[in-house]
Formats: structure tokens, sequence, C-alpha cells
């Protein structure tokens, strides 16, 4: 398994892909690279050694095969919003730019599916069908320039995931190019399909398995009436126990999301949407819909168990100009943080609903420890919390320092019986923490899988997996073991 | 790739396996073995060499390891009520018989999650939360019979998967015996979990990727209100065009099925509902809930629907009684057909909605071509249809013109832009027809993934996949790359 290697002769390679795409198509000067050196976790950078920009699935398969004849790592990457790293180029590899693959190529409303390019933006998905009746669920707060690919790399969520799930139940399949150039389709039109369900597995690899060229995406009917709710409350713990009543009165709202004191006042410094209360200590933030009668009922259902609960107020918004000044704070949230702080960590981690508000303040307590100020904006309803940790960058080691307070963060999410990721992907980011999560045994049957579609470990290496080189320890369970091709890189 | 093939020394073997789960759980006289030889499919028959009835995952594990170490090929079974042959054992193999792994290993309500041993009855599920205000949604026909890893192996559907999903939506994670005996979990209590889906992939996998030992289910809160409407038409096109124009009015009913003339009598002929007009062309059955005010104004709009596509009467049942007189014709459809015939063939295939009328009529004229009854009954809402093929196995030479029928009817299935399964798998039945649907780089990528799991090609092997052996020119085309090891078998 051990290859020698040498480097390899750029300006040949670039040759062949001026072949495939034209010169265009190739990026190589240095200057021009720059632009791709990081993802939206912009701690980490590193400058591929050439940019490629197919147009089409068969421009894809050309240029991965030549990245496989000659053993170069390749990695793929859309708009470049990914938190988690997933797109940051590798020394000495290929980038695969899909932001020329932009075409919509079928709306079928009758079967209600829309066929895309990997660099179609989230939101022209809806844009598209929504004067027919329809959207396209999965909505990331970055929807209006995340790609689709990335998306689908990622299995992307949003605030309606908790209703409606994540991308991947909403790809009903996806034609792929291999790592090692073929074009396969994986899925079909059809909602299930026999043989093994390897539209699953490529969604959410995170660019592993190879690169997603044509994804059928599964659109819905637009509700008939919507109502969102903003509830605050003087104790997270009320917030909390509120989350819990509606779950368990059989009530799931489309969106269900929780942001603390920190968070509001970040938001009604910079988008001063008016309506959030500077001095609650958390407010939650409840869509309902479906059809008239069924939003009127539950959003009064709701209400009532927000005041049960405490709340001091509930506000129901009905009108689409009013939920739109509701959910802007939210969406907003994370770049006002830009205001409070020269720079923030978003972490992301997954905990049972019911430790909601034993984990807050775990992690108020953590923050104290390790000295910084933590602010919590995220998905209640499916207990996806996404805190974010205030820093400045230019002070020597608060990088470090962040890193382990984010670390430990996730730690205590595992602990509770809860999840590492929810929504941004693992990429070069928590790659040192998936030994947490799994055994050596669960761990070596996913190499194993990587090594069915990728026998040479090109695509995107290093990410995802923990290996000894990257992790050190934290991979030396499954050490002897591990596919050892991605360690040469 | 070859082995050697020696005749197993099934004797040491079976020494072996005693001393895993005792004497009682190793079954080796031949008329004890007759019960295990053939699944749902009884037109395959094969005797096991040995059964063995593990008790626990650790067991099982022993048990594959012993068959691993032979490299000796088993196979799976829970109930035995499959209907594509997935559980007929092959020749000289061991049947793995998960009868006496019946726990309820885990009910937690606050989390909305139950863990199982995979010989738990489906039923059994919802029976143990149902006083809690719990249902498990996927509902097989069989469902008082058939076992949760059966489910889980053929990715089940039901009734109630149109609005619900089918099994994969419903598998949270499950513990696995891999087939070189390691211990695995796939997927977390957590529904999105870092990492590749292998949980996904391992449901539908029909016993190749492994056995299932523990599987943590999703349950969902029991609707507070439910509506059953039944409707008449005079012709399969007014139908047709009523479950269209459901969907398009954006309603998702629980259940849509529909069932024509000759079903309709067939059960009114056994059960006697007393409900089903034995004069309508077809019938259709629209279930809907959701909040009371939701189910009935739901109700009111689908009886409109159908009225205004020439229903001749609409009756809705609210009472649970009534309900489930409606439902209960449904339910025996299947069985009823022993009445009107020696023998039935029950296809499954699924077709775009939109080409219901188009397909069923050309279903009929195969039927007529080959001189055979066909009956239908079947999930009009997701297109899943159930021809029924009526013959008589005692004339020579009936069942290869009914199989040769059958196949007919999936080619067209595909050809519209189908599937050649919905819900009861490939199994031994259709593994022919795999390249119908599939390209040869398709497959390829399927058999890697497949070796990934299953270096020595011992778990289930020949089937759900084509061969030379197994299906000669159909899987010449790629016929070179297929995965060797299987063709021992």
């Amino acid at each position: 398994m051990t290859a020698v290697v040498t480097q390899p002769n750029w300006q040949a390679i670039a040759r062949e892909f001026e072949a495939v795409v034209g010169k265009s198509g190739v990026v190589q000067r240095r200057e021009e690279l720059l632009v791709y050196e990081c993802d939206g976790l912009t701690s980490y950078r590193e400058r591929p050694a050439i940019a490629v920009l197919p147009r089409t699935t068969e421009e894809v398969a050309e240029v991965v095969k030549i990245c496989a004849r000659a053993s170069v790592p390749f990695v793929a990457r859309g708009s470049g919003t990914g938190l988690s790293g997933g797109a940051l180029p590798i020394e000495n590899c290929v980038l695969i730019v899909t932001s020329l693959m932009r075409k919509i190529l079928q709306v079928d409303l009758e079967n209600q599916r829309v066929i895309v390019q990997p660099g179609v933006i989230n939101s022209w998905v809806t844009q598209t069908v929504s004067g027919a009746g329809f959207y396209y669920a999965p909505d990331p707060s970055s929807q209006i320039i995340c790609s689709i690919g990335g998306n689908v790399a990622e299995n992307s969520g949003g605030v309606h995931c908790l209703k409606y799930g994540v991308t991947t139940n909403h790809v009903l399949g996806v034609k792929i190019v291999t790592p090692e150039g073929a074009i396969v389709d994986l899925g079909s039109e059809i909602p299930e399909s026999p043989g093994y369900d390897l539209t699953g597995v490529f969604v959410g690899s995170e660019g592993t398995l190879g690169i997603a060229t044509e994804i059928t995406l599964k659109i819905l009917k637009t509700p008939e009436s919507i109502r969102v709710l903003l509830a605050d409350f003087m104790s997270v713990e009320a917030a909390g126990a509120t989350v819990s009543d509606i779950i368990s009165a059989g009530i799931i709202p489309g969106g269900m999301e929780m942001m603390d004191n920190m968070s509001i006042n970040a938001v009604e410094d910079v988008v001063a949407t008016g309506c959030y209360p500077r001095d609650a200590t958390a407010i939650l933030l409840v869509e309902v819909d479906g059809l008239e009668v069924e939003a009127d009922l539950n959003s009064q259902r709701v209400a009532e168990i927000c005041k049960k609960n405490g709340a001091r107020n509930v506000t129901v918004a009905t009108e689409a100009d009013e939920r739109l000044t509701i959910w802007k704070g939210r969406k907003a949230a994370f770049a006002a943080m830009g205001k409070m702080s020269p720079d923030y960590y978003v972490q992301d981690g997954v905990i049972p609903r019911t430790k909601l508000e034993y984990v807050l303040r775990e992690i108020e307590a953590l923050g104290q420890k390790f000295g910084y100020n933590v602010a919590n904006v995220f998905h209640a309803g499916d207990g996806n919390l996404h805190p974010l940790i205030l820093y400045n960058n230019a002070i020597p080691g608060a990088l470090e320092q962040v890193e382990a307070l984010g670390g430990e963060i996730l730690k205590l999410c595992v602990k509770v019986g809860g999840s590492i990721s929810g929504e941004h992907g693992i990429g070069a980011d928590k790659r040192c923490y998936m030994p947490e999560m799994f055994s050596p045994a669960d761990l070596e049957t996913m190499q194993w899988v990587r090594l069915a579609f990728d026998p040479q470990g090109i695509a995107n290496p290093t990410k995802l997996f923990p290996t000894p080189r990257t992790c050190g320890e934290a991979a030396q369970a499954h050490g002897q073991k591990v596919f050892e091709g991605i360690e040469r890189f």
C-alpha cells in the first residue's frame, strides 16, 4: 500500500486539464488561487496546486481520470461556505470547482422533482418552483450562496429540518463521478430503489467518495398557511421545558429555534428587528405550518404551552412580512457576532432534547473555565446546538484555546448520548473527535466502504476520518487497520 | 479469487455451533429442516445443511465466525414471510434463524425510540407503545407475523408508507454482526450521525452485509384523528385521475390503496366486508389523519375530488370499527386469492403515479397474451403495484409462464421510469432483472461495497445481484468484474 511519492509534473497535468476544459477553466497563478485557500472555516488555510472548473459530468470524469492516472489527490469545492473545512485544499492537490456547473437540468412538477448541477445555489431551487406552489425544504442559513453540491457533501440542515429532514431526505438520486473517473448513477427518480442505498451513503460523505454531477431533488408543496410564534422567557429551563412539551404534545413545528440573551442583543445591535426583547434570558421562535385550520389550532396550542411554562409574551405572526422580520434576526445571528467580537468559532453538536438545560449550563461553565463568552443560537427542536465562542485571533494562542473549548463541548454532547456534528460536517475540523463516537470496528467498516469507492485514496484524503498523521494518538486505536493510502497525503 | 471447494465437515461445524448456542439451538435432522426450506416465495425450495438459533449478539457473532473460518455460506432468516426468496436457503448453507431473539430491549418514550432484537414481530412494537400514545409506522400486510429483522433486510413497506415512509425511514441505528463476525454499530440513537450513513445501506441489503442483532426504531405519536374513505369508480381511469388529483391538491393521505373488480370480488367472497361494491370497476381506500380539524377538512376535500372524478359513492368511516372493516378487506386481499385460484404469484413493481392508467391497461393486455387472469390490489398513492397472477401449479410449465409474464410486467415498470421492486425485495426472485434498472458501472459499485463488508462472499450469496451462474446472459454485461467470490456457491 505504500506508494513512492514523487512530485507530480504539474505543468503536464495542467496541459491535460486544458485539453478537457479549455485554458480559461484551469487556474494556476498563485494570486488567483488565493480565493480557494479556505472555505467557511477560515482558521485553516492551504493553497491547491491547480484549480479546475469543469462544466459537465463528462468533463468532471476526464479531470478525475487525469488525477487518478497521476495519483494526485483532488478536493471538490462548491461555493466554499462550509464550516468544517470539507472543501479546504490539501497540500499539492487539484481543486475541482463546480461553480460553472449551475444549470437546472429538469423541472418535473408532476413528479415533484428537480434535477440540478452541483453548482446550483440552494435558494434557486425554491425560486424556480415557487410560482407553481412548490419549494425545496433544506434551508441552511447560507442558502442564498451555498451550492447544492456542497449541501449534498455535508448533508446540510437548516431551520426547517425539524419537520422536513435534512438534505439526505430530499435527494432521490445522484449521478456521480467516482474517484476512478467512472460515471455511476446512485438511487433513481423513484423514491425506493432496490439494491444498496448508495445515495444515502454518498450524501454526507464530504467529497471522499467522488463528485456529484447531477442531483435529483424532491420538492414539496408549499404549505397553505404558516404562523411564526416568538416567546420570551426569563430562564433557559423554562424555554427548554417548553420545547419538550411542544414535542410531547405531538406537534411537529416546521422549525423551533432558541436564542440566548447574548445572541438576542447581538442581533438587535446589528439588524434591529425591534421584536426581540433585549432583557429576555432566552427566546423561542416556533413556526407551525399546514392547512389554515391546522396552523391556527397548533399556534394556539404552542402559545398555551409557552404561557404555561412562564413565557412573558407570545407574539404570533401570520403575515409574510411579520414572519420574515422574526426570522431575519435568527438568520443573521452568526454574522451579528462579528460586531460583538473580532472573531468567533461556531460549534455544531447534537444532544437529546431532554438534556438541553443541563448541557447549556455545562457549556456556560466550560466557557467560564476557559475564559471565553459563549453565545447560543440553535435548532432547539432537534437538539442541534450552535455554541458561538467569541475570541480575538490576534491574541497568540487564542485559537488553540478556543478549539480546545470547542472539543470539550463536543465531548459533552457525546457524553449525554448526542453527536459531534449536526449539520456542518466533520471535514478537517472534527476528524480527531470521530473516535469519541465510533468504535475502531465502526470506523474500520467505514474505511472499507471508502476503499470500495476510492482504492487509491485520492478523493479528499485526510478529511472526515482520523489518521495517525492528522490526529496522532486519537487515531491509534484503529491505526493498524486504517486505510493506509490516505496517509500518503 | 477462486477458492478450492471441498465439502465442509458438517459434524464438526455442528459441534462448534452447539458449544455456542447449546444442543437445542442446532437443527440438523432432515425432517426438522423441512420447515426452513422456503420463505413466502414458496415456488423456490432448498434445504439448509444446518439451522442455528442464537439468542444474543455475541452468539450470532460466534456462529458467524465459525461459518467464516470454515468458508461456508450463511443465510439469515426471521419469520420467513418474505416474498422474494431473500431467506431462501442456498445449497450447503447454514441458516441462522432469529426466532429466539424476541426481546424488546429498551422503550424510551421521551426520545421516541424502541430498541428490539431482530426476531421481534412487527406488530409487537406498536402494541408495546400504543398505551402511551405512540406507534411504529411501517405496516406490511404480514405485520402480525413478520419480524423486524426481516423488515430491515427487505426495507419493508406497507399501507401507511405513502405518508410516513418505508422501514429505512424508521431505523435510527442498528447493531450488526459483519460477515467476518465483527460487532459493529451503524448509525446512532441520534437521527443524524456523522460519517457514512451505513444504516441506510444496511437496511434493504437483504442479508448480504451481515445480520442485524439490535435495531433502534423510531416511534411516532398516534394521530389525534383518522378518517378512512371508500370511493367506488366505474373506470380505472377515473380512479387513477383521483389519485393524481389528491396528491396535486397537496394532501398526503396516510394511505391510498386501489383494488380492481377481481380483487373486490375475491375479498367479498372470503371476508365479506359488506362495504365493497361488487360491481365497481375499481375502489379507492384513502386514509387521512392528523388533528381532528385537519382530518375533517381533508376528508371533505378528498370526497369532493372523488365525486368530481365520477365516484358513484363515497363513504367516510370515522369510528375505529368502521375503519377496521374497510381495511380488513384490503389486508386480506392476497389470502383471498387462494379461493379464486389454486396458486397465485404476487408481483411488486413501482411506476410514476402519472402512468397508472397506461400501465394497468398494458398489464391486462399482457395477461391476455399469456392467458392468465391478473388481479390488481396496490398502493396507488406511491405507484407501488401488486399484480396477482392467478395460475395452477399442477399444470406443467405454468410456473415458468407465470414467471415470464411477471418479468414482462417488471420490464414495463422500468420502461415507464419505475422500479422492479417496491417493498418485497429482489432476493432470489428478481436478481436477473437488476440489469434492467442498473448499468454495469452501477452494479459494480454495489458489488465493491458488498466486498467491503464481506470479503469472502459468504453472506446470503447468489441473492440480490445477478451472476453469470444464476442469470446467464443477463449478468454477462458486468460478468468480467462481478464479485467472483459468490460464484463459488
